[in-house]
């Protein structure tokens, strides 16, 4: 694969590198975080999204807080870092943990155990997907037609991606995958971000408009739609980029299955239903204007959740690392 | 209403006065067309859009290419106008009946006697707007939370609006309307100009992204949805900006009332059904960008259907100039 990584150590530099994804697809290029406040408005300003590549980058963040050693530091990086978006579970997943390892670590290896830890999460959301993809590939049937939303790809992951890592391991095991990408306002991420990453895969790519996503189903061209997470609740509610549950109702309606691929690491224990989850409800302006361009006046109100809530029952199957869940999910997923 | 008049004829300078919908909602500026080649292309560049506006537009096109007199003129015209766009019935209506009012005239009166059945195409228009308003209004409750879709409002017709209109006569009434408004992607009808003259009319108004439809519907915060039509077919089935269908779907699925509000022109009884209907699918460069601003690459394929189906089961009424019709529409329709 060819596709740049979107979060890498720089080791010789003790710096994150990150592809700024708000310049795709017109230009891959790097921001270098050297210090958590860096990489916590990268995370903010959508320069990296998803919610495991947020999960690794806030472990990056943190590691970077203890460059000298720090402990102080180190618990500023968490409070700030876990400020920076409410919704994926993989962000505070990965806090947590890096929180856990700060505690066993003195201030002389904090650095370097706090890397090793980022490394580590890195690794495994890596090989998660790619479990994903083996796993979830046999899903699909040989001829397919898939609708996705927003960008569950390599570029929302340390790679490969999740519901992109579903298709890419099916196409890689020879079926033929024709894929539609809603463009997923306001931000636009299927658009940019899907259509680019899965055209330089050499996939069969056709961009929509989300209003699209009805008409597209009547005509039968879909087979299935597939989609990502940012944090599963304990009975399989999912909450994940705004407009994903409309098509979650359309494919429904048109008896298609759709698919939901998250490692486990999205799934919210805790959080018994849908209704717990803290939905992000970012600045208008997004709505107003299209990556920039102004489109209405800043009087016109607007409303701009960043995500929804898809009750479990319009979901056929989670597709996680650690296997391939079906209803019942309060039971299913809590086996895992 | 202080709403400047989407189309009204100039009669001092014998020339037609469109409103420039390209610029709306930061300008209100004014197109005026000399010919019907003016016409043709303020339709087919969408400075005015919407099924009884164009219908109205046109008409006045067949009357300008009789300024000389000249029956030969008049059928190039009738041919041009046609071809504009493929879709909105009123457009073939009203050519019909120009050519018929043509075929009566000679040509000393040709031009006074087209533009005469221009008015009367305006004014019935207008009168029938009013009279869905009246009629349509009682099936909103006293509190309503109405969503809407692209624009069938004073801007679509000849004034005052098909939905919008149906809206206008509720609130007139005393009750209490609150619109949330789909953006409409790709040309953002819904944002730029359905938001623009109902705030102008005093209106509590919210622009979403069409994808967050559904997670609105979800929040029980809806009452009603309300679109208009550019084909109606004999059985309900109902041509109109490309995204109703999905919202007729997830009205079902939340159990919200669907109406559709058209004048009888927009009544197509030679289609028997949606089937029959023909789709205009629009230049991919509207996917592409955003009112011109680049969003992605021209080496992205993309599909742009400006409008589909929505089948007659998922509409509770159509609401009419001469009633507001309930099912079985193939029965009720064909009593107007």
């Amino acid at each position: 694969m060819a596709l740049p990584s979107p979060v890498s150590w720089d080791a010789e530099k003790n710096r994150l590198k990150i592809l700024d994804q708000r310049q795709l697809p017109w230009k891959v290029s790097f921001l270098f975080c050297s210090s958590y406040l860096d990489v916590a408005e990268a995370i903010e300003t959508l320069a990296v999204r998803g919610a495991p590549a947020i999960g690794v980058t806030a472990a990056y963040g943190v590691a970077l807080s203890a460059l000298h050693g720090e402990k102080k530091s180190v618990d500023l990086a968490l409070k700030r870092l876990a400020s920076t978006r409410p919704t994926a579970i993989n962000l505070f997943g990965a806090l947590h943990r890096m929180k856990k390892r700060a505690a066993t670590l003195g201030s002389k290896v904090l650095f370097t155990g706090l890397l090793e830890e980022a490394h580590k999460i890195l690794e495994e959301d890596l090989k998660a997907n790619r479990q994903m993809g083996e796993l979830g590939k046999t899903l699909f049937p040989q001829k397919s037609i898939v609708l996705t939303h927003c960008n569950a790809g390599a570029l929302a992951t340390a790679g490969y991606g999740t519901a992109l890592g579903v298709l890419r391991a099916a196409r890689e095991h020879g079926k033929e995958i024709k894929v539609f990408v809603d463009e997923t306002r306001p931000v636009f991420q299927g658009a940019r971000l899907t259509a680019w990453e899965l055209l330089q895969d050499g996939f069969d790519v056709t961009v929509i408009c989300d209003n699209m996503a009805g008409a597209l189903m009547q005509k039968n061209a879909i087979t299935s739609v597939i989609v990502g997470a940012d944090r599963i609740a304990a009975n399989g509610d999912t909450a994940n980029k705004i407009g994903t549950y409309s098509l979650a109702i359309l494919a429904h309606y048109h008896q298609i299955p759709f698919y939901v691929a998250a490692p486990t690491t999205t799934i919210d224990y805790s959080a018994k239903a849908g209704s717990h989850i803290c939905i992000e409800e970012r600045d208008g302006t997004e709505v107003r204007t299209s990556l920039g361009s102004p489109l209405i006046p800043d009087s016109f109100p607007v409303w701009n959740p960043a995500f929804d809530i898809t009750p479990s029952q319009l979901i056929c199957a989670i597709i996680t690392e650690k296997g391939v869940v079906f209803p019942p999910f309060i039971e299913n997923l809590a086996k895992l």
